[in-house]
């Protein structure tokens, strides 16, 4: 029994194919570029291989309704090659097989919710913040989508009083996203944030909007843990920031849990959102 | 068959008995003062109908953890005579039948989707703009609950450039709350929201800070519906300026359904909450 995972990124995809045990047993990666090249190299790969079932985990905003007539679409993404892009329906064409279909960052908080770092958790929400900013989230063992799924990097946040620079995102300006992303950090103070020392007044900015929006996500999601992946949490010295932000906005107005077990790191390293499609894939085939 | 209603407000609690069909039968009123005297006038009337199921809607926060020691508690409300209150176990010490246990707001979003503007979607979120903020969510049938409730009132927005009046949220100052609920504006600009005129600023930036709301829940929840009720909504002029203010924050960045549909005034007047505890009263029944 063989597993498909599609991590269809914003500029990278990972396809991957495991056994029934979800060992990994080859992976690949390639550039995001046009729908009809990337899906050529999808494809070559995972031609090889007698799959029995496949998960997307796609960038998005993507259609997610079944009874839409445009389900399974990528829809009004800025990356006009893949607009209206019928993503679901062409793997489905090449491969007659169960395909779950959701966004990236769902298949990631899926992965950590059963393998992670939510594991035995009730729910779980997963966060990057990368060149964007993106969440995910499972309760009760489902991934939490409906007609639409959620969008929660580009929530409004207030700006710390000490910023002067606006946010970057073309829609909103100085939402979550616009303010607090890999880019955005980039575009603002003009460096990138791997050569940004850990005492500079960038990382209280940061940890001070990160922890905004780790307060709304608590107060409207009550996640029993939130896990936040991406490029940028890789500065060791930034989750302790963002937890003391979120414990001085909370101001003891609820008791929110131990923040050292409450904000956590991945527990799967870059590998979430790919574990997190096929016990999609497994998923699928299972309710077929 | 009778069923009895609970909602227990900060101020007053509205006790209610329905019959099989949920039509009302009587309806009291009276101040909430402590738990001794209030639930006194709560078993004298209740005392007089042979009650077949009970649900309870109050103010929190509350303790929704079947699991936990102090479920059904009311926990750290600043009404400290309220503080650890056993409300869920003094009711049901006192009438032998199965009693359902959620906050107001929860009740009220719960009575909005299955009997009022919420009838017939897959999810509906209900909000209170009254003399606090607050909001419940019930999804594919349920409540929206799990170890902990919504406490979605005091969330973090930002600023409007030209208010200069920074909100009173005492652990959060310029949280949602602080800044737009009924007390708020009467405390930031020192008159009752009631004596305002329409074109007056302070709409604005109540517009303002609401539109910020409803634009983080959409992200967060993918409600197919925005119920908003309590006080400050019976200014009519406001709910056009609150669909105003979301559709420029949004921006065309995702598609919003139909703003007259999608953000609307309660389909059950004040009833919500009341009709809301009958129908999780029968529930409670039908799960015994």
């Amino acid at each position: 029994m063989y597993y498909g995972s599609i991590e269809a990124g914003g500029t990278k995809f990972v396809c991957a194919v495991a056994d029934d045990n979800l060992n990994i047993l080859e992976r690949v990666s390639f550039p995001t570029t046009s729908p009809e090249e990337t899906m050529k190299q999808v494809f070559s790969f995972f031609d090889q291989y007698d799959l029995s079932a496949i998960g997307i985990g796609s960038f998005g905003p993507i259609d997610v309704d079944p009874k839409s007539a445009t389900y399974g679409y990528i829809t009004n993404t800025p990356k006009l090659l893949w607009r209206n892009f019928d993503f679901l329906g062409t793997v489905k064409k090449r491969y007659n097989v169960p395909v779950a279909w959701t966004t990236d960052v769902n298949a990631a908080a899926y992965g950590e919710y059963y393998q992670g770092a939510g594991k035995g958790k009730e729910s779980c929400l997963y966060l990057t913040i990368g060149t964007g900013v993106g969440g995910g989230f499972v309760r009760n063992g489902e991934l939490f989508q409906g007609k639409t799924h959620p969008e929660m990097g580009h929530i409004m946040v207030k700006m710390h009083p000490n910023d002067e620079q606006n946010g970057i995102c073309p829609s909103h300006g100085s939402c979550l996203e616009g303010l607090a992303s890999g880019y955005a950090i980039e575009q603002r103070y003009d460096r990138s944030a791997k050569t940004i020392d850990e005492d500079h007044s960038i990382w209280e900015f940061e940890a001070y909007y990160l922890a905004q929006a780790l307060w709304n996500y608590t107060l409207i999601l009550t996640p029993e843990v939130i896990v936040l992946g991406g490029g940028v949490m890789k500065q060791d010295h930034l989750i302790d920031k963002v937890r003391k932000e979120l414990e001085a906005i909370c101001n003891d107005y609820i008791p929110l849990p131990n923040l050292e077990e409450y904000v956590v790191l991945p527990g799967l390293g870059d590998d979430q959102a790919t574990i997190g499609c096929f016990l999609l894939a497994k998923e699928a085939l299972k309710d077929q």
